[in-house]
């Protein structure tokens, strides 16, 4: 998982600032590292490191960044590689100048495009799918860099939010089934923003136009934005995204990320009600569909659990023996609200299961009567080929117990899943949604 | 405002890092510097610097501080006086060996104590009232360091929860009236605790055994606790630690601060009744109230206002034409629940009054159809004198506006505050607290 | 300028420390950026930043970078370019796996080179000469990697202390003309080096055993070392490698770096003389050929400024105010050695002519009552296109100005500089270096 | 040790910047802290942290630092003591306002004077005499602070050169016998320093005006310096000043230390000849003995060990099997010049005889085929308690071992020290010296 954003302004030079702020509101999406490239007349500066945005970026570094053009992303880690050479933008010179990318998704057919591409003499920098890319429109572009981008996106099986940027044009790019989002904004007369999330735009002050349509191209330069069609196929986005990724505040193909979760909580309680004293979310992702869960269920949103706001980098872990002397530091129970109450607890989703376990637990030993687990998504089973790192398959407990034994492991009264249904009926229209991890029907199968 | 801690161990040798696991806890209570004093035998080394606990004290520093008697500090800066001189715990040597301070609260004979010690030659090192504290503990200090601290507590005016230490006693005061909180804490069975607030017993898995009463001093060594009740006189706890300061998830002399601010909100509710569509907190320091606000209205509550979470202390601020175009960093009001519609926002108080008129303005400009602003404290028309950090006079909003031009400043469509009947109403023993900020009814008197 | 140095070893697996080492001997030869990449059974990890190594690898990350092979490289900026990107080694992955590669010199057809690259496609990521090589050796390299580099370096027209890594050889080439230098050195019974200069042989404990010789390739992998002599034509070292560059204790080629400078010295004072009271070098550069000096002309070798030795990066420089003020940082004059005293001060080079001038002002200041400078080489009037920074003509005083000019500019009451003849008979070979940057006579013309 | 430096100016008000500059000319006298106080119209600011002038001081706190009278100080660690709280300036406030003080030297009767204080009720923060120093002063100052630190100073027995400042005022004391050094300088018409070394005023532009005498005070302010001689008799400048600590451009009390240091290596020559082909001088502190004793000897001098520069704090030691192997770091001895070659080494003096046998081993290993090692100060035989850090006796080589062991364990083939008269002879007025570590005469009597 990654987040990408872009912006071109005919008139602004100041576009560096304005994507460090948009990079800060897409920081939900990645932490591991976080980098920026602008354009200033022709010349590309970029700088990228690990950290977060505002721990990479130095206020001296952002002033100097002048330019009208500028793409940014932060990372999440696939299999823990913290590595900085995978950082992005990717920033290349080739023939026709220079080209920077950031990418957020993963392409199916990589390994063979790579070995397509050493087999003529590549030479590879990085493990990023970004090189690939960048290798492709390389070998394309001869007169026109629209038509290079094009074909390379042909060549390309996989999904992706897709910004790139040379030095007279920014260019998004959406996956031919919209599995991963990417929207465009509009700040004033003359700026546009590409972002994976409108959250981005309301943190700049920009307005949300539209998202990007399963299969478009958008070209922005001083002529303005021009779209072009590629190969356009029935909408399959990530419903992960909505489940857990995307921050509530944002809007992701016309649907509230709110009001879906909110939702999904609602549909959860209908299922599966339950006597109980208290609502809780799961702290922080569960807050919302708990609210829902209150709402339908009429029992009493509460706060259940406190969260220690300090958490840094650098914080001392406890040693086993203060782990089991109780030692508790970023989360604490509320013990008036759990003390001899009935709980339903209510959670996003459950992947492997250990955090889950360890709430129950902490609740419990505060005194909880019994605790009722509800999970807004239903039962994650099949690893993700298209970017979501739900790690191998024998990490999903869904898929290595059933759903008794998970209720048992959890040490919970009763645990429950929300249905496919359900989850679908969150949402205006379920069918556009891509729930491959949920019931293995991927909208690209995996090659090799 | 501070937080203090101090832990006494017969066999531990590792309470410096319980005591790094507590100031996290009440890192909430002073963000400016942290710091640690720690007794090995009767060496006492220590280490106090600007910033958050988990950045002052690397993990070898923690390693190195060995001991069984150790007492810690979190410092609030009043008067934007951020000098590592006034970082506490102080520590001194004197004719009797070692002595370490932890202050939480005014002295307000610091003054003519200061002097009085000056015309003796004393001089003095920073700004802060502990130091005062030593010299008078010092000056009485013959046989017997009990009869020393009970000396100066004499010869003290003010409010504190003070924490102190030498090579082999943990000693801790409240002052008469109560008006700072401090607690005692257990661990296992022979490590006792002293803590502003009950969360940081909670955090480092002890237990709770009891507030100090007002006028106690107690003394812990390898005899055990020993209490000594100095001048007792009616407990005048501070509203504001209720209000505003203590975390959620605290209990200040028998009251859950969780409770009370849901209680307040219910009667914020019953007083000032409003038909609307949703109730919000105030990120975050409203929440709770809304959510008893909620109950007692049954109007549902909902999340109105989303805040970053990856805020950082390097973070580069928006320029003027940047804000004025609306970049908007740390809070994104979430549409779907604010456009049209009437919506009760929650705050806990108002001191300036420039926060609820940022957030309103935020609201109406989201599309709110009209915004309905309670607060869960009556209005706050006096500076205190006794510590709390509400500034100078002409800067407290209700003591410079009527409610109607506060109303108007703040672009609510309605503006109202909890009555001091109804905030006493939200506690067991509403007598048995401070409201100076409030009534200008004080415990203590200023002097000169 | 670059230092580059490589090592294998057949049993050692800690040979990143011995590198972190060599760099540390070597970084006289570029402080602005450090790098190394180290071979882990076929698994190359690698960490270059800009910074002095000390600054660059902290331990932790040499405990962590284990293996048998490893390279390391440090960088002076040639045109000022900081850019992290540009730092060394350089390591990409290809068809037959991971190469880490890195290059002190210059590669005169860079360009065309380049070009042909990108005409088929290729992307680049940086400025440096190895990303072209890296590109040329993945395209020749089907089955054995010795033939990928000889035919690369068929097609390399330049200079060059070249060294690489795959996951189970260390590869190491000179130019044809040996301009830039390259020795072999051995530790214990099976461990091999590769250096830009012998120090580094010493600073880890190593033999020296030879150089290269012009145009040699040598290929280190568990069978020992394979030598095999590309073009082979005189060897033409750089003169400013003794001349400035290299650290005295050094051996290029045969010839000591201090007897090369002492010996300068001693011409200097033949062809030279003038009568005075002391002779002095300018701080650090001058001091060898100084000694020469006053060992010919029997005038007492002395020393004339004082170097402050702490000085830091974070240094607060002064303003002009100050500068006229006096302030002066890093040198100060001995006066009772200055005062009233005719001095020889000497030099190993004049290239803008603005140190010279700002160190006679020194003495003059100071109270000397006569400067004569001696300059250890002859006039620099050419800029090199070889790799030296002697930066645009413009900027070299000796193209721009006559001696008497010079002499003038200088404020020295005489200045000369050693001739050509004498330069060439400071060394056995005279004729065995390259003087272009002297005399415009460049073994390899410049190429567009 | 320490380095104390002060300024007072009429109308500059940057004097921070110019003392932020003497510090580093002062670094060579301490290392551990630095710290920094400055007068801006009676608010005195300061800082003070461990670490070199240049990293404890960023720009923007030079910049903030605004003010007329400014006293620094940099650290020596007697006993290793790293602690911050024993970082100087101290900086106090009392009855009559705010006070800086600064001290080099050594209180003898600091522990009486501390018992009688605490006895009064003092506490302390630190174990530095300032702060014994600073109490003394509260207690004395009714009306004028003159009178206060004249009686002050008749209270002390010990060494010292001390700057104190107050809102209007610099003060400097050189203790009576002026066993420590402090000058006074002038830079433009209205700005004075005092410091401990005359290379602070050459760095900041000023000029030296003379040594305060043994016993002296002055107090400088807006109507000029004003001195006042207390008991004055017979100066006895530390004998270790001029041998060792002083930077060689500086000039103690009417002596150049590079002028007695070539003279006592002339001295050496003529008292202890031999037949050699080079001299070296051990670095860095030999060099300047090691060029007198070539001089007389007519013996050439020569460089004989390289250093390498770029060391940092930072910097990975080697572990013991790299030390064996022969990973030599800092040092190369210059091969060309010792191999074969008879060696005279001079160094400085010996302290525990480590260094010299290292560097004895260092040249043998070389090749050397003889090291005849001159020492430029006769055996230190004498621990010292008036400040110089020669640690405790069983420590000193010179008083647990004779000549001919000193000789035989170092390796050499002969080893000599400077008589003490040959010292004495390196100086106009050999007797106006302690040489109490040499012969254990002592001006001040160890107390206790």
């Amino acid at each position: 998982m990654s987040g990408v954003i872009g912006i071109y302004s005919k008139d602004r030079n100041d576009v560096s600032l304005l994507t460090y702020y948009g990079l800060y509101a897409l920081q939900h999406r990645g932490q591991v590292s976080a980098g920026m490239a602008v354009n200033n007349n022709g010349f590309v500066d970029y700088f990228k490191d690990l950290g977060l945005a505002h721990e990479v970026f130095p206020k001296e570094m952002i002033d100097r960044f002048v330019g009208n053009i500028a793409i940014g992303h932060v990372r999440y880690a696939r299999d823990n590689s913290t590595q900085l050479n995978n950082a992005q933008p990717l920033v290349v010179g080739y023939k026709q100048g220079a080209l920077a990318l950031a990418h957020d998704g993963a392409i199916v057919n990589f390994k063979s495009l790579k070995e397509e591409l050493e087999d003529n003499g590549a030479i590879f920098q990085s493990d990023i799918d970004s090189e690939v890319v960048a290798n492709l429109i390389a070998r394309y572009h001869k007169d026109d860099i629209e038509d290079a981008v094009i074909s390379t996106l042909k060549d390309i099986v996989g999904t992706y939010g897709l910004i790139l940027m040379n030095k007279d044009m920014l260019i998004g790019a959406r996956d031919p089934q919209g599995i991963k989002p990417l929207s465009l904004g509009k700040l004033g007369d003359d700026t546009y923003l590409l972002s994976s999330e409108t959250c981005a735009f309301d943190t700049v002050g920009a307005k949300f136009i539209r998202d990007l349509a399963p299969g478009e191209v958008v070209f922005i330069d001083d002529k303005g934005v021009k779209s072009v069609l590629l190969e356009s196929r029935p909408r399959k986005l990530c419903f992960f995204e909505t489940i857990y990724f995307a921050r509530p505040d944002s809007q992701l193909d016309g649907n509230s990320i709110y009001l879906f979760r909110r939702e999904a909580g609602r549909q959860l309680a209908s299922e599966h009600p339950v006597e109980a004293d208290i609502v809780i979310g799961a702290p922080d992702s569960g807050t919302v569909a708990a609210i829902g869960y209150a709402e339908e269920s009429k029992i009493p949103y509460a706060e259940g659990i406190v969260k220690n706001r300090y958490v840094g980098r650098t914080f001392i872990q406890p040693n086993q023996e203060l782990r089991e002397l109780g030692v508790r530091l970023k989360l604490n129970p509320l013990r008036e609200n759990i003390e001899n109450k009935i709980i339903v607890l209510v959670d996003d989703s459950i992947i492997r299961g250990t955090t889950i376990k360890r709430t129950v637990k902490m609740l419990k030993d505060a005194g909880a009567k019994e605790v009722h687990v509800r999970i807004a998504a239903p039962p994650v089973k099949y690893t993700c080929h298209l970017w979501m790192d739900t790690g191998a398959r024998k990490n999903l407990v869904a898929d290595q117990m059933t759903l008794e034994e998970i209720e048992e492991m959890s040490g919970a009264d009763s645990l429950r899943y929300i249905s496919v249904d359900g989850l679908k009926r969150s949402v205006e229209d379920g069918e556009s949604f891509c729930a491959g991890c949920i019931n293995g029907i991927y909208p690209i199968p995996k090659s090799e």
